[in-house]
């Protein structure tokens, strides 16, 4: 299969880090397209750069949709935890598009009763809250933990704070009783895997969860939305959109209209 | 005071429907600004939709903090229902600004304990409901009835559909136990002070909820976010964003900076 | 618009406190009567207290609604944090009804996410947490910090502890996650304005608040209560009653029954 | 162990229905006086009668505890369905102070997951759900179903409606889901003996359930509140309150400080 | 009244802890028949263990069951704190089965708002909050503290521990604001009566309170589940189960099968 | 990878559909073992024929826990909707243990906002609903609609009720607000792609979700549960125990006290 994987962040360092951990996640068999934010910030902190970010996801999705049949994925992981867009941009294509928090959260709840979010600034984490609260899992967040110092580089914050966010795991667990811990955000993409062991409870990489979990959504071809809250927009005027994000939602339209069942 | 009260929508119509009802709810002492959505669709009746919309409510709030001083509002209305681009866009600049949704629930919630909220599609109430659950009111929430019939104008929504529009409230009190009625979106602006008496509970238009609350909010005078989630977002690298976004970004941030306390 | 403005204490020093914010806050055209208790206690604390405050609010309420047409009001306001008796108190007459709680409430809750109540006695703080569960925003409440000394006088409360109300604020706001912080009560009645600039996010005042959302919601005009939950109590055998409550009681009735619409 | 329970409607035919079935349920060393509110309405239906029905209760309860030692009781029963002036009242005295409604929920809970209410009135039903709720275990309410006739005497409910009432609870359980019926109101004291296996699950009835978890309460000799938010009020300036309830109070005040532990 | 009193742990030196309080708490007309779990562990202390014991109680009422009517029982308490098997339990015979939980958070709650549990060790605290969430009053939990030490033998666990106990105790009142404390798990049956006085709020033995609230359950004669979630299981085919479920099962339809209404 | 996919009801012919359906939703790598319950009913119901059923599954795990290393396996998928002895049978191996309902409402939540369940039986549905609340996802839940005429035999039932399966899966996108519909149960296995464009929602089948995200998690790798609720249970005395379950529980504690992290 092949899946569209979207940094919402303009970074192209974080880009990086999450197509290694991306690859090294990837079943044998799925293809990976890595695309980079067009426009927006260095890396999301705020609902407003999420607001942001999600209009340039978006076009990004909507590229792909409109353009040519070669371009056409399976599915897209949008990956910028805290789910910029979401769950709104479901309703742009028929393919499964899945954000990293929706996914880790999903992994880390079928592994634990509840879990514990460690992220890399204060300020993120209202943002991350607002987004575990609105997919429903509130109930089952044991705590969310951050580094509280400033950031030398986005590309580097998992290497200048492992010992940090080393501790900060351990106390979501002793302190805080997480069952699992979630490693939040596409700057520390892979550390999981060079913390394993050093943290007594499953530790979720958000990025490697977004690919496991796309690629299981994909597979159970589970059909479309024809009606319903996710089912293309309806038709109506439009203006002052860019070129593909109109064609996207032209072609979404009418393939709703052709494939709608008669009832 | 000055507000600016922007349509999310495209349509000249609607933003007509909020203008008038806007200057009949208006204080004596507020001036109105009001503007239209530059890039969208027709009316919003989606999550997808709305996300698109609050980019472009995003840029027209943008345009006005990064213009001319004689362009400074007091408070900024955001003057269709769902709230689009809430509550990120209160982060963009240092005076309130309020959804009519949010602005609704609380006139409601003042008047009675259940309120019901009549909307103008179906398709429409999915993103409703969300709105409510995030604002935090969903245990308040007595039901959300629609029109389910296809629309011919919106412009001409509440005059094609005023029985309707009436049953489907009078069956909000009498079936759901409904203490207050919200006739929800821009299209229904002016509604209630037509079917005054008809309904036997209170009744709350939305654009007069967000005239009179943001009034309310505006002259308390409550102070600014220069810590915490509504702080502009923190200084750092920008791309792509248009000169206005990135100007009232940049604004935002250094009015932050010079105003934070020593603490 | 004349509001009548209730001071469920019976502390004439806390009154005074009430009407001189209640006057700087009011709107140019608002007229205020302000009114203290005539039973009670000096200041309520407890769920106990608010109980029997919430029957002297109610005869102060039933006298003008039983009084000569001079002593008619557009609204009221119950000014206790807590709502001593809210929402029963919304049955009674034909205009809004609101208690400060409430109206901080959502004043706080349309200016940021989460938010702190800063209250001045420890024993208080189990009713306020009722008053927010039962308004339903009780998942938007970060903390409520308190004064854990006692105090000389409830009328120089705020002079005798502005520090320790001043770091209070400060900490809700850097280690409980508050985007606002509400200064609780009566007894702190204009502490806002003082500290102003000092804490570093909105700050929202009771009584200011009080006043503002009560002129916001009488100037909807959304129209009487007469079916659901709030409409006047059905007509039945009454006995016991202090004359000015069986008269208003008879006269909402007698309100209800000539008004009620066909349906 | 000697139970006051306490009707806090001015029936004296309710209180007739009370007397009967708390005699039918009580055990055998158990001493019951059964006494009426001095002042309020014929019966319960409002959130607004319930608050003067409060006020009622707490004169007798004070009364009691004011007055004669021979006058002291173990227990006290607040037998009126929607528990007017609680948990306020269970600050007052030294002893246990219980409504019905909370028994019958208990009562309810420990047999089944879910259960549902059969009231008298559709507009009783709005008050019931919020005791429900402040109880919370609203998560546990099916349904609320009631008559929707109009009464004839509020002493004949249960006889003039036995057959809707059956209907009620048959539904509540083949549609609603119901795994527990709660008849409920002091009007209905009595019914659940006589309905016996014509409703295909475990029917409570509240003034049973409020005598005999009362007993049970008592029985378990758990201490008092001499700190947290159910201590005695702290002392304090009092005004205008009836000659028992400041003897109460000052009674239950003087408790407090003598048996406070040194901690 | 005869009620079975089940150990769901194996150990001996539980059981006669359990026993002693149960017949210091039982009214004068009970009669106690108190079993040990016939397999299992020393102590439950996690969600798996209580899956076992689960299983063990179940075998142990169906021995009751199924044995002669010399062994029939008017009600059953399950003895651990947890509750094992609940609610599931409640479906396998025509009596009520009541855990020490549910009973005790029933006793809490009907004596203060917000409740406390003092647990015996770190491990269990997660399947006491998943009990206390389950049964629906999560709410209403302001806390759980534990020993976090290693036990010597769970037979002297409160004799090792009990000013840890205390000192738990009191800080769950003063620093969580706890209005009501729990003394949790049956190897603390009797302490809260060693503490009486010395803890400043209402202290809830999970033994006595299991007994009391079985007690007055029994006692309403609510009657039985012969439609919804807590009649017996359909009939169908079955293989592998014990004789004594077995025979428990069958026994449990044909009651169901005989008595249902005829509706 | 190889995984242990247990059918919790004794019935050969639901494991042979289970079997069925695992084999057409598994990777190419992915071996499958397929084992039925040695003791319990034939299909389960309710909550006590779910605590039968979760012993029979702790059986089948301990036996390939304890066997021979030919028998060890990957990951577990408890193969049962309602998910039997689930979070507690995570506790007892190494690898993840995952039941086929919080798999299937995880791919239901990642592809839209609101799902129903689609029952087989209406009994079934009250244990269903406390899954989904205890999975922490009820605010998801739009409805549970059930088949409600007696089942032929519980391997024909997707023959047998296609239409009625069909119709209820159509209403629940129609009158509930579905975005997504699971066909619950492992007698429905298979039938959500027979029914392919027939629903106008994405359908998940809970044995391919099953299958789909117990790959995902067991690939993720994330570690072990060597701290917290999940560690395996700690050391005491155990009697009674089958062998099988008693060599499990020794193993797994003896892992966890060797790979305990310094910490």
């Amino acid at each position: 299969m092949k899946l569209l994987v979207i940094n919402p962040n303009i970074s192209a360092d974080v880009t990086a880090l999450i197509e290694a951990e991306a690859l090294r996640s990837a079943g044998p068999d799925t293809e990976l397209i890595v695309r980079t934010a067009g426009h927006g910030v260095e890396y999301i902190e705020t609902r407003f750069e999420s607001l942001i970010a999600a209009g340039a996801v978006a076009e990004i999705i909507a590229e792909h949709a409109a353009g040519p049949a070669s371009g056409q994925v399976d599915g897209i992981v949008v990956a910028a935890f805290g789910d910029p867009g979401m769950p709104a941009l479901k309703e742009l294509v028929d393919v499964p598009v899945i954000g990293i928090t929706e996914a880790a959260l999903c992994a880390a709840a079928l592994q634990g009763q509840r879990f514990s979010i460690i992220a890399i600034s204060d300020r993120i984490t209202a943002w991350y809250r607002d987004c575990v609260e609105h997919f429903g899992l509130g109930g089952r967040l044991a705590s969310i933990r951050s580094i509280n110092q400033s950031l030398n580089s986005i590309g580097s914050v998992q290497a200048d704070f492992k010992e940090t966010l080393l501790a900060l795991s351990r106390q979501a667990v002793a302190e805080d009783g997480a069952d699992v811990v979630i490693l939040a955000g596409a700057p520390l993409a892979g550390l999981a895997r060079e913390l394993e062991g050093q943290i007594p409870v499953p530790v979720v990489d958000g990025i490697s969860a977004g690919i496991r979990m796309t690629e299981a959504v994909v597979a159970l071809q589970s059909g479309f939305h024809r009606q319903g809250a996710f089912a293309p927009p309806p038709v109506k005027r439009r203006s002052g959109l860019t070129e593909n994000l109109d064609a996207a939602l032209a072609s979404a339209q009418s393939a709703h209209l052709s494939a709608a069942p008669a009832t």
